[in-house]
């Protein structure tokens, strides 16, 4: 069970949007395995993808694609992850893509192709080829929840956010649905996140809106420090919503927008880590005080990708030393262990780099019998400040990994 | 039980060194927690200590001490490591070498203190002090195995290894102990490692000897990628072996003396690794092919640092995908996914970034079937190489390490 979050509440249809969901027995047998979301001519997008240098086939061929076309088709499905194939795989996606085109009404390259699954393995095609017709046949504005469970792996629950704000006297939509459990550690996008909006906006605003939520939203958790061959995440704009078009990142209605949109990115980002491999804690680490925020998140990941940490978290046990240890070993200049600082949910436990004076081992027990920890660490050295979201290391988490192929 | 390693062979002793143990019920009752090495008068000594910036007090007071002495005698206590403590955690360490000064004939900065345990609480100085007498006591030229017993915390088995060369005509013994089972990720030392020898060494030489052994050794190993607090390292030279004084790094006596050396240091290190927190295998990851050895290392430390894959080493799952899903994201340039080979126990896997023709898995869970796993990545795309060990991810893991203060 995922740790505080048991689902998704409503989520509004954006117009212009239809989704399909079926049970092509890509894994294995009946399971919602395959999902189609369609999108209006005209609709505009932006992306980011994994860093990671073995990006996957679908990734390649996603970029490949977008920077012809912008796309008509999403086509995700789950069991393989098509990454670390080589040239057969890109060929695999090729394959998916050309067979989807023209029952979609499209060409190929308006088709953007998604996996997410085991790594190295090649994919079934045949069998998701032939679970496009009944995909295709289940096309609804309203099943942005049924398409939030047919890209599910080792999640737990379904994850998805609707957001709906007044952008200049139109009503605008925006809602997204992402899947990710385990080698969470996004490196420019998550596992996999499919966000839409029916704002108007021009294609450079929205892809710097998407940046700039994806910056701190999907980049700042963390489960296991595992950055995927697969993350994407993908926002559509389908331009129906009637707004006048969003053009200046300076303007009032333009800063409407991208708080939603950030909004719904943290909100996603967040029932990522809740539902963490094995999670049974929800952990918001917040850096104060470094001479940048990039290097309050550099302490903050060093923290959060702690094992000794995440074991004292799974064990509610306010092992501290292993928290200032981690901070003392974190890549970043100007530390300087006697202004460090350190509260747990609220109770000042270091001063000075050492134990405060009124902290007792009760008062630090009590803190982290909760099952949301706040951790904040104080450096005292400068300007900066960042905020990372991550889970504990616990025996599920082994055994979930230790079985994931079993 | 650690893997393949049951307990240290015969450990020569070391003339001018005698070792002392006590049981001063420091952590708990009637276990050997402290430890003193007594060293002849014209001992040389070299160290290296963590990089962590929250350095334990007995590592700031071990710095200043070498600063001013060479030293006579070095106190070692378990349970508690004096780290985080702030200035009475220094005032701490001072008071034990102070009292243990007149006891043996030296002077205060003559005395090195080391400690091991948790962080952040305060060290109970008048169990340790009243201790010292039975420790002293027990002073024997023959007690290293006794030793490397009163050193271990979680360590389930005791570390030491002892080497004889002959150095131009005279036999020169190295022998050392070191505990340490988590929190290993040595950054210039490793938890605690003892090694002494009778060789007649130039200091400067002593020192640049100790630097590259542990270059290579202590600091190429990993169990949980947390850089201790109280890393130290020390080696002490007796000069009673009659060997002409090593003066020249490139002398062939140097040769043998720093081969030797650097034999015992990873021994010692591998022995870490054997007896890590939970481990079930031995895993080596050797890369080749970056433009150096340092950006060897890193891809190295990477997939050694990976909860993805030191689960699937826990089961013997030859998940070669989170294999190359670690090295796409180590942070080093120049990475070809097209050059990239993986092999597993010499079964050939990845070719050009993609899964080898011959590969079967079949093939793959019979190596993986083995207790000490060899990964070997090619890169291909300049000279460097480097080999790093560590251990995988178990149940016992996180049972150690979340029950570890209750």
């Amino acid at each position: 069970m995922a740790v505080g979050y048991s689902g998704p509440g409503t989520l509004h249809p954006v117009t212009g949007i239809r989704l399909g969901i079926a049970r092509a027995g890509i894994p294995k047998p009946d399971r919602r395995d395959l999902v189609i979301i369609e999108c209006a001519a005209g609709t505009r997008a932006a992306a980011v993808f994994t860093k990671n240098r073995f990006a996957a086939a679908p990734v390649l061929l996603c970029r490949e694609h977008l920077a012809r076309s912008m796309p008509r088709v999403l086509v995700i499905n789950t069991g393989f992850a098509n990454a670390a194939t080589g040239a057969p795989g890109l060929e695999d996606a090729r394959r998916v893509c050309a067979s989807l085109a023209p029952f979609a009404g499209c060409r190929t390259d308006e088709v953007l192709p998604f996996s997410t699954g085991v790594i190295g393995e090649r994919l079934p095609v045949e069998r998701i080829v032939a679970g496009l017709d009944a995909c295709l046949a289940s096309l609804d504005a309203n099943a942005w929840a049924e398409a939030a469970h047919g890209i599910m792996t080792t999640d737990t629950v379904a994850k998805g956010v609707s957001r709906q704000v007044d952008v200049g006297g139109s009503i605008v939509t925006i809602t997204g649905i992402a899947k990710g459990a385990g080698m969470i550690r996004p490196d420019m996008a998550t596992m996999l996140a499919f966000i839409a909006t029916d704002a108007v906006v021009a294609p450079d605003v929205l892809q710097g809106a998407l940046d700039a939520a994806v910056a701190l939203s999907f980049n700042r958790i963390t489960v296991d420090g595992d950055t995927s061959t697969n993350d994407s995440c993908l926002l559509l704009a389908t331009g129906r919503a009637g707004n006048a078009e969003l053009r200046e990142r300076e303007s009032r209605d333009y800063g409407v927008f991208a708080a939603a949109l950030r909004e719904v990115c943290a909100e996603l980002a967040w029932m990522i880590v809740r539902d963490a491999e094995g999670a049974t804690r929800f952990v918001t680490v917040t850096v104060t005080g470094a001479a940048s925020d990039a290097d309050c998140a550099e302490v903050a990941f060093t923290v959060a990708h702690s094992p000794l940490v995440k074991t004292a978290l799974f064990a509610g046990d306010p092992n501290w030393g292993r928290i200032v240890a981690a901070v003392g070993r974190a890549p970043v200049a100007g530390i300087d262990p006697a202004l460090v600082t350190l509260d747990l949910n609220g109770v000042r436990v270091v001063t000075g780099g050492g134990i405060d004076p009124g902290y007792t081992e009760a008062r630090g027990a009590e803190a982290m019998r909760a099952e949301e920890i706040v951790i904040r660490i104080g450096l005292g050295a400068g300007p900066g400040h960042a905020t990372v979201w991550t889970s504990d290391l616990s025996h599920d988490y082994v055994r979930i990994n230790a079985e994931y192929r079993s």
